[in-house]
C-alpha cells in the first residue's frame, strides 16, 4: 500500500522546522534536503529524476507515447516561518499520484511529469516564481544567477555551493513545453472552509496592483493645534482607507488592503505630518482591477481636497490577471461531478507557478481548504481527510486530462 | 540702553545649536553654558544669583520690602533638536525686564525673582517640569536624584559632574513660597497668528489623558481573504480615529490625537491582525475631558462590535487641567487695555512650569504668537516685534501685580 500524502507531508514538514514555523529558502540546507528527499521518492518509484540549471526538479514517469508530458507540481521552498502545506502539498500530492499509478500498474497515454519549481516564494532572492519564470522564458537564467540574496550571496554562488543543485541528479538543458499543466494547492484563504466545500476549481489567478501613498499634512503639537485648523496626515489616511474599503466592497470580486503604514514622526504628542502607506489591490477581473485603480486616484484627490493635504499615489507594481484554461477546468468539473465530489469555483488571490506555466500551455488548478484560511504561518493546516480527498480528485483529473488530450 | 530681548535670545540661541535645531538637555555642556550665561547676566545687573540643589537658577532683584517675591520665569533646557524660543523667551524676557527696571532705577514693592526652572522638557531624565515639581514638593529631590537618563547616568551623577550645578553660585536650600508667579512664553500653536492678535492671556493649562489602544483583528493573506469576511485591525483603527476626530470637534474646546501607531506585522501583502496606537486627549475643561473619555470607550466598543475585533483601551496617563489665577488674569487684561494692546484669551495645550507653581501661589501666563504655530523644531520662530511687545507687556503686568499685591 502506497505511503499516504499525509505521511509524506509529515516527513517533509520536519525539514526546516523551527520554533515558529518552517523555513526552507532556495539553496539552503533544509531546502536542499527537501529536494533530495523528492529525488529519492522519485527513484523509489522507478521514475526518471532530472533537474535544470535554475534548480527545478522533475520526476518523470514514462507514458505509452513519448509525446509532450502532462506536467503537474508546485514548490518545496517556503517563506520565513511558513507552513508545511503551501507548495509542499502539490509536490507530495504529485508523488502520491505517481505512487498510486505505479501500485496499480496504470499506463498513461503521455509521460506524467511532476515538477518542483525552484524558489516560488522569493523569500531569499527577490524574484517570486523564480524557477517557473525561467522555465517559461520570462526571466533569463544568466541574469537571475546574478541576483543577490538577503545574505549577500549571489544566486550563482548559492546554486554552485553545497546546498545548490543535487550532485547525483542529471541536468536537463532544454525546457520542454508540456501538453498541459495542473497544480494542486491549499487555498490559503477561508472561502472553501466557510462554504463547507472540500474542493475548489480555481477560476483564475488574480492580477495585482501595488501603490505607495504619501500623505503630506502638517505636523503640530498635539496640545496646541485646535482640531478645526489641523491638517492631520493620519486622519486623512484613515479616511482614504475607509473609502477604499467601501469601494472594494461595492465593486465586488476584488480586494484592497493597507497592510504597511508608517507615520512620521510617530510620537504620541505630535499631530502626524506625514504618513506613508502601501495599497495592495487584487482581482481576477481586469475590469474590476481598472475600476479599483480609478477609484484609488479619485479618492486620494477627494480626501486631499477636503483636508488640505497633499496625497501622492504611485503604482509601483502591476500584474495582469491570469485566466486558467477553460478546457482543463471543464474536465475537472466533469471529473468531480462523476465522483460526486462537491466543489466551488474560487479565484486565487495568491500567485502560483501555474501563472507562469499558463503562458506556454493550458494550465489549471485545484484547491483544498485551509483551516481558518491561515497560510504563510507555522500553524497553516488542512484536515487530513481534505488532503487525501484532494489527491484522489487530482489523480482522477490528471487521468481524465490524459485521456482527453 | 539695555540689550534687547532679541539680542539675548540670539546669544542663547547659539548655545547647543546643531544642524536641525537646538539641543540643551539638563546638565549637559550646552545647558550648563546657558545657565552660566544667565548667572553672568544676573550679576551684570547687580542681582543676587542663587541656585537650589535640583538646578533651578534664580536671579533676584531686591525690592523695598523683604516680603515674598514676585516670581517669574521659564526654562533654558530644550527637547532634542528644539527651537530657540520655547522656555528661553521667558528667561531672556525676564532678564530684559530686570534690565529695564535697573536702567530706569525703578524700585519695586517686593523682590522680583526670575527663575530658570531645571529640566522642564523631560528630554534627558523621564520627568517633565522636574525643577518646578521639586520646588513645589510634587517630587522629592532624593528620589529624583536616582532617576536614570537616556545615557544611563543618574541625575545625581549628572548634577555632580562638570555640567551640573554652577560652581560659583551659592546654593539656597529652602523653597520660598512666592507672592505670585507669572510666565511669559511663546504660544507653540497657531491660534494667535491666525487671529492676527499679538498677545494671549492664558485661560488655563489643559489637562491630558493618554490611552493605549490595542485593536485585535485577524491577520490574513491580502490576496485570499475576501473583503466581507475580513477582521482588519487597521480598518477598525481608521474608523475609530475618524469617529474620535468627529467627537472632539463636536465636543469643542478639546483636542484628540493619534500620533503614534504600529501595525503588526506591517507587511504589504498581509491584512493587519493587530494595531496598537496611542490617543492623546486634552482640554482645559474637566467636563470636556471626561466627555472625551466616555466617548473614547464608547466608540471603541461600537467599532469592536461592528467589526468583530477586540479593542482594549487603557488610560496610562492622567493630568487634571490647571486653572490660572483669575486675579492675575484680571490685572493682565486691565494692563493690556490700558496700553491699548490687543489680546485674546487662549488655552495652553502644552504644559509649562506655571502648572506646578500654581499649586503654591497665584499663577498666570502671557503668550506671544508662534510663526505657523511651529514649536519643538529648529525653525520655531516668533517675529522680533512680537517678542519686544511681549516683554513690554510683561513688564507692565509685573509692575501692576507688584502694585496690586
Amino acid at each position: 500500500m502506497p505511503i499516504s500524502v499525509c505521511d509524506r507531508l509529515a516527513e517533509l514538514g520536519e525539514i526546516g522546522r523551527g520554533e515558529r514555523g518552517l523555513t526552507r529558502q532556495l539553496f539552503t540546507e533544509p531546502e536542499h534536503r527537501a529536494r533530495a528527499l523528492l529525488a529519492r521518492w522519485g527513484r523509489e518509484l522507478n521514475c526518471e529524476v532530472v533537474q535544470d540549471r535554475i534548480g527545478n526538479l522533475f520526476v518523470r514517469r514514462a507514458g505509452r507515447s513519448n509525446a509532450p508530458a502532462l506536467q503537474f507540481g508546485s514548490h518545496l521552498d517556503t517563506v520565513l516561518d511558513g507552513g508545511a502545506y503551501d507548495g509542499a502539498y502539490g509536490v507530495a500530492g504529485g508523488v502520491s499520484v505517481l505512487a498510486e499509478l505505479a501500485a496499480h500498474g496504470v499506463e498513461t497515454q503521455r509521460p506524467f511529469e511532476l515538477a518542483a519549481w525552484a524558489g516560488e516564494e522569493g523569500s531569499r532572492f527577490p524574484v517570486g516564481c523564480l524557477g517557473s519564470a525561467v522555465y517559461v522564458g520570462w526571466e533569463h537564467l544568466d541574469e537571475m544567477l546574478e541576483l543577490r540574496g538577503d545574505d549577500g550571496m549571489t544566486l550563482a554562488q548559492a546554486r554552485n555551493g553545497p546546498y545548490g543543485l543535487l550532485p547525483d541528479v542529471p541536468i536537463r538543458d532544454d525546457f520542454p513545453r508540456p501538453a498541459a499543466y495542473a497544480e494542486l494547492h491549499i487555498e490559503q484563504g477561508p472561502v472553501l472552509e466557510r462554504a463547507g466545500v472540500p474542493l475548489g476549481v480555481v477560476t483564475a489567478i488574480a492580477g495585482m496592483h501595488r501603490y505607495t501613498v504619501r500623505v503630506n499634512g502638517e505636523a503640530g503639537h498635539a496640545g496646541t493645534v485646535p482640531m478645526p485648523v489641523r491638517r492631520d496626515a493620519f486622519s486623512a489616511t484613515a479616511e482614504l482607507a475607509l473609502m477604499l474599503e467601501s469601494a472594494a466592497r461595492e465593486i465586488g470580486d476584488c480586494v484592497a488592503t493597507i497592510g504597511w503604514l508608517a507615520i512620521t514622526p510617530n510620537q504620541t504628542n505630535i499631530v502626524p505630518g506625514l504618513v506613508e502607506c502601501r495599497i495592495d489591490a487584487r482581482s481576477t477581473d481586469p475590469v474590476r482591477l481598472k475600476e479599483l485603480d480609478r477609484r484609488i486616484h479619485a479618492l486620494a484627490k477627494e480626501v486631499a481636497g477636503r483636508r488640505s493635504v497633499r496625497i501622492d499615489v504611485h503604482r509601483f507594481e502591476e500584474r495582469a490577471p491570469t485566466p486558467l484554461d477553460e478546457g482543463l477546468k471543464g474536465i475537472l468539473r466533469e471529473t468531480l461531478d462523476a465522483h460526486s465530489l462537491a466543489y466551488l469555483d474560487v479565484p486565487s488571490g495568491a500567485v502560483h507557478d501555474a501563472m507562469c506555466i499558463a503562458s506556454i500551455c493550458p494550465a489549471a488548478m485545484l484547491f483544498v481548504p485551509s483551516i481558518a484560511g491561515a497560510s504563510h504561518v507555522g500553524h497553516e493546516r488542512t484536515a487530513p481527510a481534505d488532503l487525501e480527498r484532494g489527491v484522489d480528485a487530482f489523480k482522477a483529473w490528471l487521468l481524465a486530462i490524459d485521456r482527453a488530450l
